[in-house]
């Protein structure tokens, strides 16, 4: 627990909240993330060098919170822990429509960034689907990822300029606006996806890209992923391709029978089910385009073209309730992979066998992000049972490094996925983070645990 | 020196060149990177490993070279250190159109990989005129940027994955194909631009981008910088657009005079010039699209659409021919920095007052790349005489951090630049560069004195 002296000197520091009043915060949702049970709530740079200056002289370990959305485990906490809420963090500066980049604090949502910027025509070129609750601070902290990556790139590549608080209290004052920049290593990028072990993050400059105002959406199906990659290709090619999601059919099957929606999968034929959306001027001449499109291509088993905004909102809900898959089959297991695009279906064949071969009565669900590879899956066994874990983990996690891929696309490792980084991470990229970390943060006080032991 | 003994047993792991054999090597002209007379030409990465190790163990400094192509002196070096030269390392896989990458040995040049993947009609998504000669090793340690960087990124953005021998004679084995990958601190990222501190690259997969094989250029004026970038944000949103160069007038008039090819800059008016590249299914249709772009430009001051690839090349020698400027103004200081778009009118007026104050005889010459506010500056006094570095460099460098920009784009440090990192670097980059260094490399054998002493 916390000491008495320690938790004055914190509430000298900046807002703070205990006991009582941090069960209070989130009504029991939250009840890992807050297990600390002592929040510091600082609203600037400085009350977070004081507050983190103040934990080195008490050795007390921190962990730092954003929206608290990740699903690996990086924001829980223990007693005896000092919780740092980011979100009084909160300002999100004028966008930039000419430089190309907005400035924004870390506590800011994806949502309040995304709003700031569509009022000069743009967008943070990054998208996800906790966008209300995520904060810039925890994506950069965690990398995230989301539909977008394929054509703007993951939040690392979004991210001009950083401002962090460094485990010794010292400031990185990066907040450059310009993508050329040659001076020294590339600090920034150390703690971009370092899931809070290197700093707290408190400002950032984002990169901006033109907001797409207009778009029309299909739903397509093939055999095969490759068939799906290769449309994706071409419909990428074709200009104007915002987002291509992937749904391997059982998934599509259970979360369209949630939503009374069976109809809409069971329109298109193959075991490989695709949303694209497309760019236009208007919704008439984006689904044109798309339809178009489509027509080229020699491979669709069957594709419907959103005639509305409310049918389009019918084909994104099969594909964004993934939480129904929890419903119908519950305590699974749940991974986030990436495989490159030309073994998808060598990947997710080889997966759906070395499963069967644990136990013929698990089901696999697989969806995600088409463009790059990146693959969310659930194994769960019937009746709420538990897959074995191990035997699961082998599964998924075989043969991934060895085709390029990886076995943590965009969730990070958190506490979640430390065995499986343990178990399947480069040797020598284990080694440096575990060497870097020691040598910004002796004494282990930065987010403790997360990531490696 | 370097002792026999070493010599003997750098020559029993790979092939070496010393004394006579490496001053035959360039001939002369690259006096100062071949200082150190001793070259270890190793063909795998064990023999980097078994290189380095040996260096290691004779606590002998070590000095990387790709095609030294460089000019900020990162590849310099001097009697008693070991020159790894990596051009022996130039193989070059298949392009993989379907996966979207490439993986590539690091002393491969630019244009070898250029041309492998133009033949899956891809590209590396990278372009710089030093192609035939720099290497993608080199590339990657100075994470080199060029004409393209606006739309595909710099070399950081293109790399996928990377294999590196550390300072320890380690491997960091991160071939990646894929750009979701979160798992542990991102090390390459600390290795891209780390100009030989941090280890040595071997391999690397890199991202393509679809292949423009048709284009049209024009050559167009703007009484400001302002008015420039809002031709460029109008012409890259109607797509297609690949190049946009930027020149000062001043330089367009030394470069053109000569070439003899002074009509051209004649032809348009104000005091930028803007050399703006469209892509389209043939010549023509590029050249009607352009054309089309060009005439909705409000602020447009004369503008020229080359009519043939001969004019096209007409016009792309006036910008590339920067050496004219030295052939005419010899000894001149030259500056690489990065300013942001809202700002190019302001600092480049500034620069030209600042500079004017220091001596009004002295000649400044300013152009780079539009998309990124990329600007390569020149400042020459009469007569070949050598202009005041310290207040030049004060007059380039002043406010570039404060308002965002950077004093070093895309050459890197090097030793040119490293009094520039030390007075105008944010101190806890700085900082941190040289703790991660120590830390990787506590004896300090990587290409010392690069970047930091």
């Amino acid at each position: 627990m916390l000491s008495a002296d320690f938790i004055s000197a914190l509430e000298a520091i900046c807002t703070a909240r205990h006991g009582a009043a941090v069960a209070t915060m989130d009504a029991g949702v939250d009840e890992g993330n807050l297990a600390a049970g002592v929040v510091a709530l600082p609203a600037s740079t400085q009350q977070v060098q004081a507050v983190i200056r103040l934990c080195r002289q008490h050795k007390v370990q921190v962990v730092p919170q954003g929206g608290r959305t990740g699903l690996a485990g990086g924001a829980l906490s223990a007693p005896g822990q000092l919780i740092i809420d980011m979100n009084r963090f909160d300002r999100v500066g004028d966008p930039d429509a000419v430089a190309g980049c907005i400035e924004v604090e870390a506590g800011a949502t994806l949502q309040a960034v995304q709003d700031a910027c569509s009022k000069v025509g743009c967008s943070p070129g990054i998208d996800l689907a906790a966008r209300g609750s995520a904060t810039i601070g925890g994506m950069v902290a965690t990398n995230a990822g989301g539909m977008e990556a394929f054509r703007c790139g993951v939040m690392r590549n979004r991210v001009l300029g950083l401002e962090a608080v460094l485990p010794d209290g010292s400031v990185l004052n990066d907040l450059t606006r310009v993508r050329k920049v040659n001076e020294g290593f590339d600090i920034k990028h150390m703690l971009i996806g370092s899931e809070g072990r290197l700093g707290i993050v408190t400002r950032a400059v984002l990169a901006l890209e033109p907001l797409e105002t207009a778009a029309a959406t299909a739903l397509t199906g093939f055999a095969t992923a490759r068939d799906a990659v290769e449309a994706f290709a071409m419909l990428k090619a074709a200009g104007g391709l915002l987002r291509a999601e992937i749904m391997w059919r059982p998934y599509a099957e259970v979360t369209a029978a949630q939503t009374g929606l069976e109809a809409i999968p069971a329109a298109c034929e193959g075991d490989v089910l695709v949303l694209f959306e497309m760019a236009g001027d208007s919704h008439d001449t984006a689904a044109e385009k798309l339809q178009d499109a489509l027509s080229e291509l020699p491979t669709l088993q069957g594709g419907l073209v959103a005639q509305s905004e409310s049918q389009a909102a019918d084909f994104w809900r099969i594909r964004e309730d993934s939480f129904a898959v929890e419903r119908v089959w519950p305590g699974g297991l749940w991974y986030d992979v990436t495989v490159p695009l030309d073994r998808l279906d060598d990947y997710t064949q080889g997966l759906q066998a070395r499963v069967q071969a644990v136990s013929p009565e698990l089901f696999v669900s697989i969806m995600g992000h088409l463009g790059d590879g990146n693959l969310h899956i659930t194994i769960a066994a019937p009746g709420g049972a538990s897959p074995v874990k191990d035997r699961c983990d082998a599964a998924v996690f075989d043969r991934l490094k060895d085709m390029g891929g990886s076995i943590s696309a965009e969730h990070g490792i958190g506490l979640e996925k430390r065995e499986a980084f343990a178990a399947h991470g480069d040797p020598s990229r284990q080694a440096l983070t575990r060497q870097i970390a020691r040598s910004l943060d002796p004494d282990g006080l930065m987010n403790p645990g997360k990531i490696f032991v």
